[in-house]
């Protein structure tokens, strides 16, 4: 157990002080999406209160304003993943736009029939549904990195599976179904030595702990506001500095463009390229103030703190009867997926949130890797850093009851 | 003048009651983006304080509450402009994805070389570029529909312009820069008559009255969130729904899908088909505020006191030496776009702003009308219903005394 004073990070998010169905909340779907913290709260309301303007075409105070603000978040975005520069941070609508954006326009570009794209059997829809677009309109192939029953990436097969024809990797750095957490720096090394790219799905990874894209070497890494303590409907997209130079604008419009002729339109560099019509203000904003409250939080032990509860879960779980976890790698974050035994994993979802535990049921859009586990999929707990031991405790409570009904 | 009670609807907007640059700050920058209610500042503060989850994959009481206030959100949007079905409404990032989303979808599809795409000469960018984009990748082309030196479009031009090639007229309901209101029942029956589609950009007529998409009859309406007192980072697209029907996806990602596999992947139906990855929860629960607000407001009154402020201040600047309004047609909402003689309008904004006067100034993001009046911009007092006209004197005498100093 770990010194770190979670009753007083509690205090900082509101949403975690409510009773549902008679019962003191545990909120156990962080992997769905996070809570936020009062600071990101009222940094969205303040802005609105006060600075509300378009950005980067001002004329007046509020435009200056909010404009500031705007890009300080970028600045923030960029020094926490530590970004050569803040603009190789593209705004997106989230994970699934930042990969969206890549497999079109970077992968419109450079890939053609007989070429390969590789991802994991464990991703999420979002880093597979994308690449089977531009593989339809290109007539490259989508492969799966093999998964073992642990929920591992089989890395000899992963090596065999690399030729000279695989344009890119997509991988996410952890599974959100299974907690797997990847060996990804020797996946981008591999992939490097043959010439493939490699884009990074760190939208379960980030919230856990620092991630450094020049240290992990990645081309693109993406991931998601909500999922980070920040708001919806929000994302980063983070590229090497010339390969984001080289891609094609994605979306058109207002911002992205340098000059606008019906003879030509010619487009404006980085960041803005990518980033057409009016951003997300407000969340931009509200972003930056969930980066400003992670550099004050000793991430290091809410990391170990969270590694605590996984530990502590997966140690009673193991005790349970009938409990069958899936995800048992070596290497994960603290997502605790499983089976009750004899049970739909839904039944399951609905007796625990009776109780006031909310878990996130089903195939967790990982499809592929619940039918090659041949479940409809799972009940997954999990856990971020202001999760209580005690909250554990009343999941497991919370489980004997659901039995009682099911099995 | 109208009866409306302007000081009653200041009071529900925060961000007014402030001084810039010592002086009580007069927004007038609407057309760039409205401010925001009270009502909607809070909704979206409260989601978070209390039912933040993700949408749609619930298996608890917060999910729940989250899925079923979005989802009211999009059945309040679809009354408002009288769409047939909620799920006609797609949730975008704004205007500029939802053309984007239209143009790379429906457009990808359904153009091939030699077909034509008519747009106006007064567009916006974002109604510019998308289809630039679409055509260099069919081998279609984009069509300026002229403009005369009002800002009227030329309706005997277009008219002359349309033949079986024409598979796309895209045109704005309401110009941004100078504030035309486009005769767009008569171009919708016209294009419909041969046999092409048509897309109307309402991002600057939404707030000024109410739009009937079925009485209209047009093919697709977009706005943004943003501009109709909600909040940033949240777009419409409506669509007629067998039209919507036979689009292909856009972009990848969980809910968009109906089953992944490696093998295939088949995807969902209206409206989560164009609805990849995790939406922008807080933002569409913030956006339904802003609708209920709207609703229980006499828009009516707030559109004739709109109109009175409109005719109030170019009354003012007709009588004022030096000035000169640019678009004067017939028909417009309540922009005023203008040039003060020999004086560069960045310099008119900056001089406004140091009196608290919130203008913006330069191409508006429409570059070729401006190209075409030879000028490098404008001077834009854009009125929203809560401003008023005392504010309209503010703008004037403020324009005195930036006379003083650029004259």
């Amino acid at each position: 157990m770990s010194s770190f004073d979670v009753e007083r990070v509690r205090a900082d998010f509101p949403i975690l002080h409510q009773e549902v169905n008679g019962q003191p909340l545990v909120y156990l779907d962080n992997a769905a999406t996070t809570q936020k913290p009062n600071a990101v709260i009222d940094a969205i309301s303040d802005y609105y209160r006060t600075d509300n303007s378009n950005v980067h075409r001002g004329a007046h105070a509020l435009a200056d304003r909010a404009t500031v603000k705007f890009e300080a978040a970028r600045t923030k975005v960029a020094e926490f993943i530590n970004a050569p520069e803040a603009k190789q941070i593209i705004w997106t609508r989230g994970t699934t736009e930042s990969i969206n954006l890549v497999a079109a326009s970077w992968g419109k570009t450079n890939l053609k029939a007989g070429d390969r794209v590789l991802v994991s059997a464990m991703e999420h829809h979002s880093n597979i549904v994308p690449w089977q677009l531009v593989a339809q309109a290109t007539g490259a192939s989508v492969e799966a990195i093999p998964v073992d029953a642990t929920g591992t990436i089989d890395m000899d097969a992963f090596a065999s599976m690399l030729n000279a024809n695989v344009k890119m990797v997509s991988v996410g750095h952890v599974s959100n179904a299974m907690g797997t957490i990847n060996p990804i720096e020797k996946m981008i090394a591999a992939a490097h030595a043959i010439g493939a790219k490699v884009l990074i799905d760190g939208a379960q990874a980030v919230s856990h702990w620092a991630v450094d894209v020049q240290k992990l070497d990645c081309d693109f890494y993406v991931f998601s506001a909500h999922k980070l303590f920040g708001p919806t409907g929000l994302g980063v997209l983070y590229g090497k500095r010339e390969i984001l130079d080289a891609m094609p604008p994605y979306q058109g419009g207002g911002e992205m463009i340098e000059t606008v002729s019906f003879a030509g339109t010619t487009f404006n560099q980085l960041p803005y390229k990518f980033e057409a019509g009016t951003p997300d203000i407000a969340g931009v904003i509200g972003f930056g103030a969930a980066i400003d409250y992670l550099n004050n939080l000793d991430r290091e032990a809410a990391s170990a703190h969270e590694q605590a509860l996984l530990a502590y879960a997966e140690e009673k779980a193991r005790a349970t009867d009938d409990i069958e976890l899936i995800g048992t790698s070596a290497n994960k974050t603290s997502v605790m997926s499983f089976m009750l035994r004899g049970a739909h994993p839904a039944d399951v979802g609905v007796l625990l949130d009776k109780q006031g535990v909310a878990v996130r049921t089903g195939n967790h859009c990982a499809q592929p890797i619940m039918d090659q586990f041949e479940i409809p999929g799972t009940v997954r707990a999990s856990f971020s850093f202001y999760n209580t031991f005690a909250e554990v405790d009343r999941l497991f409570a919370a489980i004997e009851k659901a039995k009682m009904f099911l099995l």
